[in-house]
């Protein structure tokens, strides 16, 4: 079978792996749409520097990569069901399914996120854990389906948060994590949803999906122009976190859920001060997860308008260079 | 009238300052004690940081102090009632009080913490804010009574990291910050409170004030020995926050309460990865003081153990310079 695979830095398609053999409890299904996530550049391009960051992490378990090989990427698929392993209980083949992403083995339980040996979702075929499987249901399309998981890192966010709808929320950053976390802002009914980009495409989608009002931080501090209670940082680029502790009022609440890969520089000074509480985020639990799903299957969130692009398995590695310049796309999906 | 000031980074005496009159709403009070505060020591060494960062904060009012000029300083007192400002109803003379560090005037509200007019408590004599004033109650000592503010400072931190009596806390430097904090923690009942130190003196000093375990930092890094849900950092060095980060558990409360005046370098990735919160803290409100003075004049929290020196007005400059060996003391108090 086919699949993109990062190596040595780049993203390639090998056109002869083995079809994955789906275990006890495990299903093989062919993947219908994946989105690209901005982990995946970040990791195509900073992959040494995560691999080393998390080696010096303690309390967490080793992320076990060798960059030498071919890395399996892609973690925010929809899929139908193929086949089911020996004695697993399991949805009819044909069914779209969607999953978090983790595959359950006798080995241990892996993330689908990067592997060297688990196949993601940027492949023909994969394999997924049958006790995982949410059908997809009221006739959503796959690629749709696909964006559970971006909008679930979204709604995870502001959970987090404990947002009331009368507290006023600045989303620092629109790609599709700020655009996920302003959907779940709107559909936590919150009134005062302002975002700041510095790209007017990005803006206008932010509006398109929720926000109130939004801001061209070049023009001036979005901080001069709205007084939030909650600011989600979702940039993840060094600088953006001390900049807002200086510029934003005291007792605010700031959720990070940017990724920024490399050490930065913070004024605690600034933090204590202003007495601000940052709750950093990752990921999402099932029940987000699963209430993504709903979301998105009952229209409550409309993720259409953040799709801006699709492509087959021989376009992701263009799909990857283009992803770099925010004015063009928010989510390319890969159709393998 | 006497008084210690700051004049050009050193603590000096001057003998003919102009004896303070109340205005409406104020008393004049003789100073009994006033504690020695790491704040001020790190004022007289980082004054200029300290100005520079509050400058460039936004949202925050504006320090405005002159480092050319005599800096008054001393917030944790307290003092006899002398004399009432015109119309002012206030305890009778000869009353023992304390107070928030906070002086009411026509002109505005002044914090009684660094300023070139507003007189501290480093001096024979300071006016009050009648309606802030707190009788110290029980007959406690001037001396345990100037320990209010220290202590406050140490149930604000544990009042905001919302700690449970079930679960551990691990306290990062055990000056007179981590000290109060571990009071504190022990007030509210939590029945782990792990206490890490280099000093072997502030271990002791920890242990009295009710630390269940200590721990040398040198010998083992605390997280290897203890799994607390919620960490106080009580240091305030640059490093210390990052370290916390990179050794503790996944989905710890982390509560600031050390103020590191430099800039400081962190990996957001290792707080992301694990979830981690952190609130940073600032002082208390009225109700944690006036609670934290009940606490010790109840004998519910014994101060007596912590306040390892006294001096007179012309003892300060060499109690700020002894201060800055952790081994000898913890706190010294003023009796101008």
């Amino acid at each position: 079978m086919r699949a993109a695979v990062l190596s040595d830095g780049r993203m390639i398609v090998r056109d002869d792996l083995p079809e994955p053999v789906p275990g006890p409890g495990q299903v093989l299904v062919e993947v219908k749409a994946c989105g690209i996530c901005g982990s995946d550049l970040h990791f195509a391009t900073h992959g040494a520097d995560m691999l080393a960051a998390s080696a010096d992490l303690e309390g967490m378990p080793d992320m076990d990569i060798d960059l030498a090989g071919d890395v399996y990427m892609g973690h925010e698929f929809s899929a139908e069901i193929l086949d089911a392993g020996p004695g697993t209980e399991a949805p009819a083949a044909g069914t779209l399914v969607t999953s978090v992403p983790v595959l359950i083995s006798p080995g241990g339980i892996d993330a689908i996120v990067y592997s060297n040996t688990t196949v993601g979702g940027y492949a023909e075929k994969m394999l997924l854990s049958a006790p995982l499987l949410l059908p997809v249901p009221n006739g959503l399309s796959a690629a749709h389906a696909a964006l559970t998981e971006p909008m679930a890192v979204g709604l995870h966010a502001v959970n987090a948060s404990r947002i009331e709808p009368g507290e006023a929320a600045l989303v620092v950053g629109c790609g599709p994590v700020g655009i996920a976390i302003i959907a779940a802002l709107n559909l936590r009914g919150v009134k005062t949803i302002v975002a700041s980009d510095f790209s007017p495409t990005r803006r206008a989608l932010a509006t398109t999906m929720g926000a109130h009002l939004t801001l061209d931080p070049a023009a001036d501090s979005p901080f001069h122009q709205c007084q939030p209670a909650v600011v989600f940082e979702a940039v993840g680029a060094p600088g953006v976190i001390d900049d807002i502790l200086r510029r934003a009022p005291a007792g605010i609440r700031l959720v990070v859920a940017g990724v920024c890969m490399q050490p930065d520089t913070v004024h605690p000074f600034y933090a204590v001060t202003k007495q601000i509480n940052i709750q950093f985020v990752f990921g999402y639990d099932p029940t987000e997860f699963a209430n993504s799903l709903r979301a998105i299957a009952e229209g409550e969130i409309d993720v259409a308008p953040m799709i801006t692009g699709t492509v087959d398995l021989d376009g992701v590695g263009t799909a990857f260079d283009e992803l770099s310049s925010p004015d063009r796309h928010c989510k390319i999906l890969v159709t393998p």
